[in-house]
């Protein structure tokens, strides 16, 4: 048997899954193109994803997707944080907390990347009003 | 007078300051060379960054750490990855939760950023033995 | 008192807005998600932004309308190349100028980058003429 | 007379561009703003990357069409990703190694950048269906 | 039983392995932070990396390692680009081939990553003279 | 005859190398690897820069200089800031006015790119003291 408990890691994404989806907004990624065209492959990234960590208690779920939510306004991928942000409320992050986290990233992202948080925010709020 | 209470945030930010050196780690930044050429801007950015936000309760300055690194292993920054894993185990962050971060954030920056956060990481570990 | 003149720097500030609203082109961040979401910071942003830097003389306005503008080319940036452009032309600058930059850039950034840029002048030259 | 055969590469390039031009899928720059405002430095570019790189022969032209697509993706240029992808498939690569690409550099770049990789591609295999 | 064939991926990633270390040049990640401070995980992105997308033959392995390069030159991250020129060379690259793929690159990316590049190339050229 | 005057820019180029070489500073690229691996190509990019674009008077050569180093900023390029930020010190540029720059790009850039471009100042002053 492989070190890598993929079985395992598959029934603790789908419950990952079902938290994260208690959001109102609509989803970003319904036909999602990596899906489409590699769906094994991009079924065993969701899996080793929700799986193996974000079902992993050493940091709690509203944590992981405040840090997801972070690390992608580092990149500066605009629906991505837009899902996070929408994950992140679904799991209790509040407004004041994304707003919170978008004046902190500012320092280190500079205007650009920050208004794109920030416009990110704005789109989830203005969906779940 | 403004609406940016800056000497307030003076007062606060120099709470923030001492609560992250309690880190044993060597500074990374001593002869910060923005602190140099340009030191009230320099400690403008300072009061403005840890008095404004890391000093604010919204979020607490251990999540508030682990959100920047994330930001920062975005980014792709190593030496201030460095310092923000440093500060997030002054104020509490474990060698577990550092790990399980860099192991999240990889499905979002790929290897060679999610290794630039796993160096950060272990430099840090190894002075704190 | 602080060290940091906030008072001045907000008057200085609204001499550079007026300045720079000169131009004709229509404004790329009406309803800025930034300012609507965390208003006084914003405000501190611009504030310091154009009162401490766009209005001091070490570097005249167009001269720091255009190295804005290579910045943003660099970062890949296009609503904000296009801010820039219109100012730089509001406050002097010419489509050969700005053309000029364009194809200096170029050996820098690369062609998708450049033509973002060209493509954000494009924009801007379309609206003014 | 010059160390730069343009004149070679300006004849080389012209049969690049009909080897490449054999794809079905509309053009992603008709009205490439580069061409627009600095006509004759973006045939430069053309004629050298065309003339001087796709033409020669130490790597095949399906070959190079594949390798720009690789680094557009470690760009995150979607547009310019598509128009190499279908590049690639005008000079025989077919829609199993555009997948296959897609899913060998997600290990390389993340999610975001990848998904805009197979989102580029769909947009292509859509046209050409 | 999973859908995803990891015991299988591990038989065919140490065969990438075995040949991919044909290179005379010395390894660059001996030590890998990642590998280090979380095994298993790395063990499973190198697992699903060679055993299910490089042992793929939709694509030579020759072309691969260029391919990896090539997204590397786009992401600009040196190490990794001289890891796998070397591994490109372990499998039939040449120079030639190597200084014709940067000087194609330079287009896409500009004077300081196109650098880059070629001081990596440089880099594996002079260990293995 | 082509209508890329190469020749002319070759006599231009020439000229602009002999005014940027006042500096005092070491150079960064000695042992260029793109110079050393190709160097053709190498040689028709620095005529093209230098005497297509620095040589042309629409822009001054101290202003082309400090564009290039804020396009460098955003792009976070250490060795080649410090080398235009020589360059642009060699025509006429004050270590005011660069520090300044730095202080201006801060807002776009954000912490880590601006303290990369101070880094590369301070560099540059200290050779030149």
């Amino acid at each position: 048997m492989s070190r890598h408990p993929i079985d395992e890691w598959e029934k603790a994404a789908a419950e990952v899954r079902t938290r994260l989806s208690a959001t109102k907004v609509r989803a970003r990624f319904e036909g999602n193109p990596m899906a489409e065209l590699a769906p094994e492959f991009a079924e065993l990234v969701q899996t080793v994803a929700r799986g193996r960590s974000y079902a992993n208690p050493t940091l709690d779920l509203k944590t992981r997707s405040l840090l997801t939510v972070a690390c992608l306004v580092g990149l500066g991928e605009q629906p991505y944080i837009e899902t996070w942000i929408a994950n992140a409320m679904a799991v209790g992050a509040t407004r004041e907390e994304i707003i919170e986290l978008m004046v902190q990233l500012f320092t280190y992202v500079g205007t650009p990347k920050a208004v794109t948080g920030f416009a990110a925010a704005k789109a989830v709020f203005d969906e779940t009003t």
